[in-house]
């Protein structure tokens, strides 16, 4: 039986006599009567106290945040007094008994929705920052997703593991958080970056469909929506094709959604390749709320004689590419422009430049530029009088990669993203490796287990660049929010593909051995997908950054500034691990 | 919608063509007609195969353990051939195509129930050990188990939030996981103990109702039922009495019993004081499947003149008592009673003796010890011709203690326990402190934050060795599955206690004064509990080693032998952790 909370009280129970518990949000003390806010998770019900009740001169001690208890009789409001932003607005609580449970110190800041607290000290006293209605209802929100993930799953005959959390640090991804043994001297567990290999060893296992809402943990350096622990949504499956898990993962994020949110989402989900993610978008994780796609203008300029255009095609992938900004011509400053080509340059791409739609004909300093193509360029573009034109050249993929990022800072400057839509998109077909210039050796686009689209070891080794793969992302409002792929679940591509990634025999034998040997055993074909819980919570809550979805999280370099962890700890407890602070 | 699995084929399905994929168990091959058993998660399905089919040839090199698909008419078995024993045992898969998907090498050890494996080979194999029929159905059941906890936390208002898993190191309670910081130079975070500090915050937030299954870490030296990580059921509730966290944990246990094993348990939980258990059982955690209780014969032995008996009650709390065992005169060979005795003498009492009744009376060695005692001693025990008593002198309760461990030895020996029974029992009224010898102070008998039942800071600081606390534990047929306790959140009785433990101020400032803080800004009164699932599980799976109910465990000595984990790391990871190898 579910509890009613005071933010819950409505029509329904007026008559009644109650005793409730909550925080004092708010008094307004008018001498001989006051009106109290009284606030639980639920959110707030109004209190009448006045002169009636013996408790009535306690009221005017009570600091806002105290708890106490409250008894007395739920009335209905007048028509006149009905609040309609709350949930119990029709009715009120009239008095009869207050007990003050625990008195509150004045706070450290104010909990109110329109205080502007800076980060350190919300999680400093993260307990307090929780109380506010929109980190209660963030936290909410993230119970009612994970509910309806498991309840989605479960129906799908998927069964809950848990896997190790002290597992084996591995060289490949990220580098791992490492925790010392006692008991084994001089070794170390990892903390897992995610259970990829034990969840495939569950399907040999033969559980055929696992999932866990597990952490992941990885220890690089912080950005703004990343945090040194994060939970993962993992899921694997056995005898399946790359479409079973897309749908089945579509219809458990529609079924998320509708419970979480109350949106019925009833498109498939659209789905693009990885290289039209590229070419449209200049992103693998494309928000599609808006429109401003990637135009190339390699084809059309082929043979143009302007000198920044044919120094750039003469190049290998050398392309000129632009992005049309509608209306959007005298929407910037000079110095707004400047800043754009100074971000532009940092892609590593040749040359910038704009150009307004003027008496139907590209315009400004680029009026002779395009004077061959105005035409075709101006149709490829669909530009018209007043539409902002943006020009980009260089090698191919630095210029995907800075349109892409140009598109994302047009749409936000000129306010062309609606913030209540959710696009989920698949992207699919991804290149199976990519070229590490650094390092001058191929590495895994997705991870070392996906599964190439091509049949044997020997095709894959014969063209490593071209090979595409059996994985897909989940992407939503241009996050990526998920992904996944088919499995290698044979030894000899699981080899070739170690080798491939620059491994000799004795590399992977030493790390991934049983692994490889498992493969023997009658393995079967599987598949799954990780979502990023945080990041999935965080859109669905329309915050940000992850640290608005977490009770507890770190700060920009991995420090809990109310546990105050990490900390130093005491030298006999390293000199059980027989290690020493160098 | 559910899969239905290869074990999941009954009479609904015959008729219809199927394709289906699965282990393969066995093979009877009778050279021109073949019986496969195919297995997968929901057990074994037969499939018929004769020269009628094209793939027939195929069936003579199939190694057991590999993966095989299979497409044929599902038919209805002849009467005589009904397999009661399977679930799918009423109909047969006629194969018509079968498809090789992997091939299994040589296996390891055999899969089947009647093979004694090695602890050691199948952790190693532990995927292998998993296709096992109890491994596969244990996993299963800790899935249903959890499955029912959840849905019934959920239909209860609680809210599932995570804690983080990199926390902090405090003092108090067992050895901590450390994990170096890189971020935070010569700093560590610790896996956490339980999320205990976390989730009263949560109560101190406002959630009102927290629930979380979640790991738990302790670098303790191994013993049987113990692993470095292990899983919580972890609750707790804001402004609720000790009776209402009990009624709450029970109707769960109850819903899980039921949910899980299809077993209704009706009767309330007998609840009984830590000093009954004490004195009845010899055990804050009782098997109340059989009797065997203590009996304390001080009272009656008093004025004996025997001399071990007065010098035994002459010392402070010395105590004489014994445990009749029905008929069991004779059972015992001296081998045997020479072991129970050197067993009896480590738990440091001061003597041991048995002793037959015949005709009447307390017999063998013992006849004239109790001369002057014999109708009362007899009748305090319920003791008859033909049983056999144990009798133990020394400190109370250390007495307690011994008499504790020879009842299971006793009840194990003669095969007492019904191993059907789920007996649950409520362990209350415990003692708030307790004595450490070694260390000469105070230790918590929960933790820390355990409220007294007195009242008042200085009520505890005058009797801290007689203070109980609203502290209780829920034991299942010996094992404590879960404790919990009403906590203190009030300031001045959190710095009680720790004072009471042997700290001072700069002390419990340095490790918990964001803790005392936090019950200044109006913290709720609260309580809650946590379920040890691991055992839980193990206990209702019938098994003696959660281990058992474990995918993937790790030994004695807290490696994963699958894994080969914990492992050396290379130089540059600890380098870059700022740690060295002492």
């Amino acid at each position: 039986m579910s509890k009613i909370f005071v933010g819950d009280y409505s029509l329904e129970q007026v008559g009644k006599t109650v005793t409730v518990q909550g925080w004092v949000a708010n008094i307004r003390d008018h001498g001989k009567l006051a009106f109290i806010e009284l606030r639980d998770r639920a959110g707030i019900l109004q209190v009448f106290v006045d002169e009636s009740s013996a408790d009535f001169d306690m009221v005017h001690e009570l600091k806002r945040e105290s708890i106490i208890e409250v008894t007395g009789l739920l009335v209905e409001r007048d028509a006149k007094f009905v609040n309609h932003h709350l949930k119990s607005g029709q009715v009120e609580l009239k008095a009869e008994k207050i007990k003050l449970i625990s008195q509150s110190k004045d706070l450290p800041f104010e909990l109110d929705a329109y205080s502007h607290t800076g980060d350190e000290i919300r999680q400093k006293y993260r307990y307090l920052d929780l109380r506010r209605e929109k980190m209660t209802s963030n936290i909410m929100l993230r119970h009612k997703v994970t509910t309806a993930i498991r309840e989605y799953l479960n129906s799908e005959s998927f069964v809950d593991i848990e896997t190790p959390y002290l597992t084996k640090s591995t060289p490949e991804g990220a580098r791992d958080f490492l925790v010392p043994s006692r008991l084994q001297k001089n070794q170390f567990y990892a903390l897992p970056q995610s259970p990829q290999m034990l969840k495939q060893l569950l399907m040999g296992a033969g559980f055929d469909r696992y999932y866990q809402i597990v952490r992941c943990f990885r220890d690089e350096d912080l950005r703004g929506d990343r945090q040194p622990e994060f939970t993962q949504v993992d899921l694997e499956m056995s005898f399946v094709k790359q479409e079973d898990i897309q749908n089945l993962v579509e219809s458990m994020l529609k079924e998320v959604v509708k419970k979480s949110k109350g949106i019925e989402i009833e498109d498939k989900f659209p789905e693009i390749s990885y290289d039209e993610a590229m070419t449209r978008f200049g992103s693998d994780k494309p928000d599609t709320r808006f429109g401003l796609e990637l135009v190339d203008l390699t084809e059309i300029e082929k043979d143009s004689k302007i000198l920044f255009i044919t120094k750039a095609l003469k190049e290998k992938n050398g392309s000129i590419q632009a992005i049309n900004l509608p209306q959007g011509s005298g929407k910037f400053s000079n110095k707004e422009l400047g800043n754009i080509k100074q971000a532009m340059m940092e892609f590593g791409i040749t040359s910038f430049a704009t150009a307004p739609v003027e008496d139907g004909i590209i315009s400004g300093g680029m009026k002779s530029t395009f004077k061959e193509s105005n035409a075709q360029v101006l149709q490829a573009l669909d530009a018209k009088d007043g539409d902002l034109i943006f020009f980009v050249t260089g090698r191919k993929d630095k210029v995907q990669q800075a349109l892409g990022a140009l598109r994302l800072r047009l749409a936000k400057k000129l306010d062309l993203i609606d913030p209540t839509k959710l696009n989920f998109l698949w992207v699919t077909d991804w290149p199976l490796l990519e070229y590490n210039e650094e390092e001058g050796r191929y590495q895994a686009m997705h991870h070392p287990f996906t599964q190439a689209t091509v049949g044997s070891a020997d095709e894959l080794k014969a063209s490593p660049e071209t090979v595409k793969s059996y994985a897909y992302d989940i992407v939503l409002n241009g996050y990526e929010i998920g992904g996944g792929s088919l499995r290698i679940h044979e030894r000899d591509m699981q080899e070739a593909m170690f080798q491939l990634l620059g491994m000799d025999a004795s590399d992977y034998e030493r790390d991934f051995g049983f692994f490889l040997e498992a493969l023997e055993y009658g393995f079967p074909p599987h598949g799954g997908l990780a979502l990023g819980l945080d990041r999935l919570v965080m859109l669905l809550a329309g915050e940000e950054n992850i640290r608005e979805v977490m009770a507890f999280p770190k700060n920009g370099v991995g420090r809990d500034l109310m546990l105050e962890s990490p900390s130093s700890v005491d030298e006999y407890q390293l000199s059980d691990l027989n290690i020493a602070l160098k």
